[in-house]
């Protein structure tokens, strides 16, 4: 496929036609990621062990976002997703803090989800920021990118190991 | 402020009561990014002249993002936005292709609209990667972070230069 | 005003700054209408009497609707509506038989509820059509159009009686 | 079928059962407008070449607004929209200026998608009214009616010529 | 199944994965009430008979929120809906008036409708709630529980008789 | 106030006009309640001492609710919600388990907050009945009522303690 697909011949968007595909069993999984000052750090870990969770807070939001992407992203074909999976870990090095955050999504439907793994992982680091933010407003959000994705016509894919 | 607002005694998440907080003009600005290969630069860029606008889709996707900021993200105050404003710029060097992405919102509320700010860029940029995927699943999104607020009794922030 | 205020100055649309606006009281009244064949005309009017009530159903779906207007309309601002109000009247002449629409809804903000108004009696006109589709899908909506406005600086706007 | 099958037998409306219908390929094309005066119909012509799209966005919110539509008519099904188009004509003659809206839905489902298509037009026509109506708020929007549908147990439906 | 399958393998809510079970029909009917005073008894049945439906507006309630279960239980999957009807009973005994509400969704999907019932008898009580509480804000909603349910592997449920 | 003022002139269902009503502070405080087994109990106590928080994600989707409840019950005016906060309590005895919830809700508005109060419970109650529905579907919301509220023309409301 070596064209925009999203738009017309009158050059304008439309939503791709995706009739005669097959609903098939479809996978994307998404990073993101939040860069948080030591206080942060510490605070979040202290609610993870007891309670006062953002990461849990974090992760509904993401699971919540999943599941409106093609009410978010105007092109995008709504899916009725069938999984979705967040986790987290945290890079500690040279005095900086990064929560890193994974989503996976999975459908059987005839197009892919990587918009719904990114959507998901995109909202899970702003809760994250929204929830934090009392603290320190310079949080960083991302890169955010795809790391790989299975099922459907044009293929899978996953990121090169390099560029995660 | 010093601590973790968005908890409540018990340790679990709650809506911050702003009730008697002051109903005051309030801006935020966001920024993030979308890093394409040449490819999608060129077809980007030819779109923008004619018809077929990929950035245009992706502002009201960003304006009508904003606008929803409140159902996405879990903790954050419904706020009756009174502008949003975006623009964009390339930054073109060393065979890298960076759409960059500003966004401005305003409000009278009680509350701040950095999260407005940044959930409309973080729609930007998604939206742009959901049209262009056709051509590369490999773009990145991001980093994204406030660029300044105003307003508030938390007062204003500037993120310094060297940070951008 | 003289231009399309929806463009900032790269020319791409965006949600128009009323921040310095006064939150002042404002109404917009518009009307729709369904011409309908002569046997959906007699089951409505049957419905209305006892159960089954075509016109109530699409009432509600009105009301829902303008209260959702800005996240219909992209450019439009979220506005807290303070009253919405639906009434109908049926026009049976020269074998044709009209359902019309009339929509009235006020607020207290920056902006005016023209776009509120136009929605809801949109709605109103889809969900008759929707409920009755099953005996005649050649039914016709509107024309629909503003009725009147009051409230805000572009001072109030009247039909031209001649033209409703 | 020659009943109000919206109504169950309390008299009250319900969401029809189609559980039992087959999912099958279906579509609809309905058509809307919008009248406007020369001075909008020679803006939104210019915005059409150079940038400032009124109908680029238009579309946008048409394409949003039909995936909305199970969510804005209350009988209406949620149905897993495969693709949606949208086109637009001018009509200019004898003094009036009308854009004509074509908007064409499909999807493999168990019910038509004619109220997706019909709801996609009025979402266009009102963004229309919308995004000009600081030039003139006596545009009219409409008459909005069913073009043609196939699929389903009903049959094809194929509005006559001279109706248009 | 005798775990919290709502949880990751980090103790973390996710969106079960059902990706492997077969989409099927399913049915649930769920039960809610709302015990009312003398008066809003007799108003609302004199509603029932001519105009000023009570009833038929809180079952409208009922159907879109049905429809709205997967975005408002955060860990509920997006079904298709088939069929959606609410039915009302009136027990009045001991000087109390109660209203039963049943409601019956129907599916063929990967997972059940139990929440889709129960969410939609939940929003048909609410919406009872809200028309009348001008005339008395002691309305109890509920007991709300689950009736029945058919379909899916882990088989069906029928509450008994002596816990209704 | 004596009649059913959700219903106009000719007797269908209109959002009520409080254009003319102060916006003054108003609370209202609402509970409900989900009777679970032992076995459920147990579990979800446990999940409240480590991760896996059936009770956090319980909260998170009653503060989501809460925000949405304008767009659930059909006559419910839009508000600006200013604080939201939730709290657990178990009462056990007699072999009974019972989650006690409660939901407080403040706002600056024209009207009052009674809805989103008894909105957010009950998203709570359906969340916790979502979260453990794999190992009991015979668990019971409810009932479900008004504790109190403040502020609004028509003075407070408190439950009679022998009613709760």
């Amino acid at each position: 496929m070596s064209d925009l697909t999203h738009f017309n011949e009158e050059g304008r968007a439309r939503m791709v036609d995706v009739s005669d595909k097959e609903a098939t069993s479809r996978t994307a999984q998404a990073a993101s990621s939040v860069r948080v000052n030591k206080e942060i750090y510490e605070k979040i870990r202290a609610g993870e062990i007891g309670k006062g969770d953002v990461l849990g807070t974090a992760q509904i939001a993401g699971i919540m976002a999943a599941k409106q992407t093609s009410t978010i992203i105007p092109m995008c074909h709504p899916l009725p997703l069938s999984g979705i999976d967040i986790s987290f870990d945290w890079v500690v090095k040279d005095q900086t803090h990064t929560l890193e955050i994974t989503g996976s999504v999975k459908t059987t439907g005839k197009t892919g989800v990587e918009m719904e793994a990114l959507t998901c992982v995109s909202a899970v680091a702003l809760t994250v920021y929204d929830m934090c933010k009392a603290l320190d407003k310079g949080m960083v959000i991302g890169p955010t990118y795809l790391l790989e994705k299975t099922g459907g016509k044009s293929g899978d894919f996953a990121r090169p190991p390099e560029h995660k």
